[in-house]
């Protein structure tokens, strides 16, 4: 097997669990790296104590590889480093922030860094930050999201045309179909988030869980898009939300709407209304809570029967 | 060959080109029947006698299959259908609108009829009025577009799986590697948009042919959401649509600031500020004025290459 991501990680299947907040903690990320693909600790949720705890527990649980998401806004950023550095992590993915500020720290310690972009100017950024592979994730993807609307069809292509590293593709991926389509595209991997949030090693409320699987299409919309664009699954915040846009709420009003904890509160805590509920679009989509192994195992075998009907199809 | 679309159009490749306002005339539409795609002529911008016009100038300049896609919302609706009765048309595609309304009415008369659907729910309802196929189009396709914001990648899975009908996927496509993509999503064929909009036969001004190929990532949105939701390319009219949209105009403000025949003074009489520019996501992508069989025929050799090349990834 040839696959430039499957070798730069060292993993059996081309596929990656996204880094979520207060969904993907040691016992998901352990999970799928012990299924073959690529878990994740997500860090954007954890105090530093907090996420030194998931990755020994994960360490524990796994001798699998494994990765940690940092976004590069995070406030206690430094000691969120150091701790990479201590807990001898080989993978991280950063997201959320300028790719030249702590690449070449981390390859310094000899870590494989991943970069996380939504457009080719960042994909570029990342390339010559030194980077060993990007995420390039689509409009239809859950949580914090690009400003340039564009889609993971039209995303991939251009990323793949504009860089010569390795590029995962994310947004709308929770099927072989999907994943399968993502290689049509030139993808070298796929970064899967929803599918993963609903798996029973996820550590989302178990109301989350539910309300992503009971959810239909048109359910989720980009919005905040004058603060940080966020895709929110449709609630009572989120109405709010809608309806102060639509008024024309200033970035200010946007802020005090969000408050604080609001993700906390939704994904973690369980409130269906007042909690912010970050999903992918492609929770329209899913319809059961099953181990993340199954998950992956399912996806893995529906892309090589639809690999092998693509194939067959007569022209 | 068994595919479900070239079957039921008779034509050589699973490739249809978009009925377009001001961009798919009897030109644009007898070029690409003649290189073996479904050329449309798009009646949506046309009066009566001018598509009547249309309609003989296309029968003199193809002897192959070609189709007429009305929008249901067309104020002389009487009158377009009972032209295209008389001129004896065999495929018309419908949009922008209910399709219980004239589906038996055009299939009473012989005609093979396709509805276009952003959504499950109209799909559903398409089916059942009796259309011969549907065209499901995602969020990131030019012009009118679905309310629920379902890309392409999400929308195909979808639509497939509720429909028994063959799927025509649109939204994002302009080359072999995205049609692939859609092929892998369960699509029986694609409806390509904007990469003909730049034909040589496109009756597109080429001021706005110019513009659509210098266009770069995040050129287009989605405005007007309040109105009728509609991709346009970035220009002083889509700034001042942005900025009313921003500070909560209404729908009536919205309205007034379109004003009428914004969609002609900008694709048609070439008004690059001051028109209204409806495109693709994919614009960014294209970058060359070519003939409409150049365009054909290089989008299907590319689809071979690639299914050639997806099928020998080693796994």
């Amino acid at each position: 097997m040839s696959n430039p991501i499957t070798s730069l990680f060292n993993i059996k299947y081309p596929i990656i669990q996204a880094g979520m907040v207060w969904c993907s903690g040691w016992r998901l990320a352990a999970a799928v790296s012990n299924a073959g693909g690529l878990g994740i600790i997500g860090a954007g949720s954890m105090y530093p104590a907090v996420l030194r705890e998931h990755i020994q527990k994960c360490k524990e649980a796994t001798n699998q590889p494994f990765a940690v998401n940092v976004p590069l806004l995070y406030p206690n950023i430094q000691e969120i480093m150091d701790i990479l550095v201590e807990e001898d992590i080989k993978i991280v993915f950063t997201s959320a922030g300028n790719p030249a500020t702590w690449t070449s720290f981390l390859k310094d310690k000899g870590m494989i860094v991943v970069h996380v972009i939504a457009n080719t100017k960042f994909a570029l950024k990342a390339q010559q930050s030194g980077v060993d592979a990007i995420v390039a994730e689509g409009f239809e993807a859950g949580g914090h999201n690009g400003r340039e609307e564009t889609t993971t069809l039209c995303l991939i292509p251009m990323i793949k045309a504009a860089v010569n590293i390795p590029v995962i593709a994310a947004g709308g991926i929770a099927s072989g179909k999907s994943m399968l389509a993502a290689f049509a595209l030139g993808a070298d991997a796929v970064q899967i988030g929803s599918a993963f949030a609903v798996a029973e090693e996820s550590s989302a409320h178990p109301n989350f869980k539910e309300r992503i699987i009971s959810s239909a299409e048109g359910d989720t919309k980009l919005r905040m898009k004058k603060l940080v664009p966020v895709r929110l699954l449709k609630n009572e915040f989120a109405d709010a939300v809608a309806h102060a846009e639509a008024n024309g709420a200033s970035t200010a009003e946007l802020a005090a709407l969000l408050g604080r904890a609001r993700a906390k509160l939704g994904m973690f805590e369980g409130d269906m209304e007042e909690g912010e509920l970050e999903i992918g679009q492609v929770s329209a989509m899913l319809n059961e809570i099953k181990p993340a192994a199954t998950i992956l195992n399912e996806i893995w075998e529906e892309f090589l029967v639809e690999k092998h009907k693509l194939n067959t199809l007569e022209f």
